[in-house]
């Protein structure tokens, strides 16, 4: 490993995802000092978020410390802080309490987070899924609904508990649904005396005209059949137009519910917009095919952040931990190279002459080579035993597909500790039917009902009738 | 088990700690319909609280949902949910939303909160640690302090995030002083570059003359002895005068710390102030021998609510997990017996005029009988492999009283699955010497100073100094 060198060029890498993460590690021998700075302490395993939500796992099994990741890299240097604008031609960031510092390259991999197409005002009534915050307000949401269900004595507002709607079909998406309608089915029907939970609503849906839009039309087919057989109600082809605090309205149809998840799309972090590259329409930056930024040649982006068609097959690079992880490696490798062979200088105040020119030449991206995605394949799981996978131009649905989907997500989460309480939560969860963290913490309880007997005077038959009411099974 | 029948008479029970939930299961298979209300969802185990506080833990471990607990009791109904007032002469109960409910026999158990003696503005200073979310606040507030420590640049500032101090010298306080100092030394202090998480300083204060007054004189020595030797600075006949967000004053002396936590005292729930009954000091209620509340025979008041001599030792009943148990199952034979014996009938709607007189006499003591704490000894733990316990007169010190309190705790955490995965993080801790759940959430970052370089110009003389800044190591 190499030893920290004060005169080595300072790398810093915005975010500590899959991206970021991927970017530094590979860095670990480079004559370099890297500096990965994010807002959060901890890594976060998205893939398995919709695990927290649907309380099968504790936060802390998906999220590690960023820097006991690196604790073992000498060159790495961990801060906990959130860079707010970037500097391309002076080659500094700001962060929040306005300081600023400088950088040889930078790696900026600050990821997405959930869009609503301009409607950002619906966001309190149906949060995305992108944070361990998230997942914990979606994870109190669906606890709380189930709570007030209990205590409810008026059937229409039962049924507004009850009833779970997830806007937004992709892999996020359809994981949730199938995982909320399981949870009411398996886990915590027993649970609850008032009402049936395995009569919970769930509502999946989609514009466009087929789940998991990114895999095959078969693998779609496939999901949809198992989510149906499980009793999730899908509606493809259907757009939601408003979200209130009473529930959505899709296609002119009102559906009242207290839960409204939002997984149906995603815009990239808007520390893109401060470096002066062309955006798409997602806040992505469009970049170059060594992932620069146009006329920033020590600047590259990556992950969800970056906006790139792949060379042979000419589709968008996905928005995937796969790709992220891919683009990490590959910016590492050029950085190291150019360090190695002196094409940056390191001790200069100013940046390089030789690599910071104002424009991107083909003859950086022939030197540097183009980015090439290589699709491992890509995976859905839908509840207890089932899921999709395409591997290889392979597809396997059902039984085989989960447990290679529990042994890819088991074998990529970081931390050996992880792993082994991850794999104990599912076992366990498999083989009792029983979630084990089903916590609402954070939210003090605000209900609107009477969860026992009423207002009723004393007369034996009022009595009699709140008793029964309390007592009554539905 | 009994089935529920709509005539049985109705047990509610207020609050779903230790107490309450022993009060419910003792009445299984009672001819009553009991109906626990908590405003929490979930059965926090507080012995293990101040591991949560320090990382040791994942929230959900130590958290079971109330109504899991009950899943299979017939006669038990389970609401989330707030009471705010008990009105003993008409048998009701008021919650937050203003509707109200009938009993028939009332147990009072909700606990405790944090005690700032007359000055809660130092609450938000100095959190107490009774619930799910003060260990997380708290958790967060140390993990944070450890992050500003590796950006600080000055050293008077990197003290103040340095420094930790507890207050309050009880068994909570021993063992997150130890557990805190346990996290800087063992776990963490690799993964910090620029300053020795070893160096943490942190300030045990205790106005007695001694720590853990409720344990022997002995014992108290052997934990000091022991919190000492892992570097706790432990201030005995001290008292806190002033605290902000600056620090503490103490003996007049000013100590600036960023982490203050607050374990000196506790007040029982404001719900006692409305039975219209006596209140020690502490906001607990003074109740009959038979815990009932004079005047209301059918009322009790039982845990930390209770405020109650031992008649034998006339010691007060400790405020701890064991006496809360022993009293909920006295209350619920009580009450089970007379229910049988028909003492209280259950289709009137008027209080039964038998038992419900408006004083309490020695006959319905005579009847009842006495209530008696039974103490099982009591042990605090300090640290790795480091303990004291005493049981039945036998005092244990070091390893042995260790591993008794890793066996107690294991055995009376409630649900075979937080029992394995605690087991499991406990092995993986101790084996690692890495704590599991070092997430930071629900909290921006918020900070004062610069975590990398500086605003310094472009020379290279201060690059330089930038850079040695940002790499050295304190």
């Amino acid at each position: 490993m190499t030893k920290p060198n004060i005169d080595s060029p300072i790398v810093v890498v915005i975010g500590g995802g899959f991206g970021g993460v991927a970017a530094v590690q590979a860095l670990a021998k480079a004559p370099v000092n890297v500096v990965l700075i994010d807002k959060e302490n901890h890594h976060l395993f998205q893939p398995l978020l919709y695990q927290v939500a649907t309380s099968v796992l504790p936060t802390s099994n998906i999220a590690f410390p960023i820097r006991r990741i690196f604790r073992k890299q000498a060159n790495a240097y961990v801060f906990n802080d959130e860079v707010v604008s970037i500097d391309c031609a002076a080659c500094r960031i700001t962060f929040s309490n306005k300081r600023s510092a400088r950088f040889d390259y930078l790696i900026l991999a600050a990821g997405a987070n959930s869009s609503y197409f301009g409607n950002d005002q619906w966001a309190p009534f149906a949060p995305g899924m992108k944070t361990l915050d998230d997942a914990m307000i979606i994870r109190n949401k669906i606890l709380r609904a189930f709570e007030d269900a209990e205590a409810e004595t008026n059937p229409v507002a039962l049924r507004e508990h009850l009833t779970f709607i997830v806007v937004g079909g992709g892999a996020t998406g359809v994981e949730l649904a199938g995982a909320i309608k399981e949870l009411g089915v398996d886990s915590i029907s027993k649970d609850y005396r008032r009402f049936n939970a395995k009569n919970a609503r769930v509502i999946l849906i989609e514009a466009g005209d087929r789940l998991l839009p990114s895999m095959s039309e078969s693998s779609s087919h496939a999901a949809l059949k198992a989510l149906e057989k499980i009793g999730v109600e899908i509606r493809l082809k259907q757009s939601v137009t408003h979200v209130d605090e009473t529930g959505v309205v899709v296609n002119g149809e009102t559906i009242r519910a207290n839960t409204i998840v939002w997984s149906a799309g995603v815009k990239a972090s808007s520390l893109g917009a401060s470096l002066g590259a062309k955006l798409d329409r997602n806040g992505r930056v469009l970049v170059e095919p060594d992932c620069s930024v146009m006329g920033a040649p020590n600047v590259f982006v990556i992950g969800d952040m970056a906006s790139m068609k792949c060379s042979k097959t000419g589709h968008a690079v996905p928005g995937v931990a796969p790709a992220a992880t891919q683009m990490g490696q590959f910016v590492a490798k050029i950085i190291a190279h150019e360090v190695r062979a002196g094409v940056r200088k390191t001790t200069s105040n100013a940046p390089n002459t030789t690599s910071n020119v104002n424009t991107t030449n083909s003859a950086q991206i022939m030197e540097r080579g183009k980015f090439e995605y290589f699709d491992k394949g890509s995976m859905a799981t839908i509840g207890r035993a089932k899921a999709v996978a395409e591997v290889a131009g392979l597809k396997f649905h059902g039984l085989i597909a989960w447990l290679a989907w529990l042994f890819v997500h088991l074998i990529l989460l970081v931390g050996f500790n992880n792993r082994i309480l991850v794999f104990m939560s599912w076992a366990i969860s498999y083989i009792t039917f029983s979630k084990g963290s089903r916590i609402i913490s954070g939210n003090p309880p605000s209900r609107v009902v009477a969860p026992v007997g009423s207002d009723a005077g004393d007369s034996a038959a009022d009595r009699r009738k709140a008793v029964e009411e309390l007592l009554m099974r539905m």
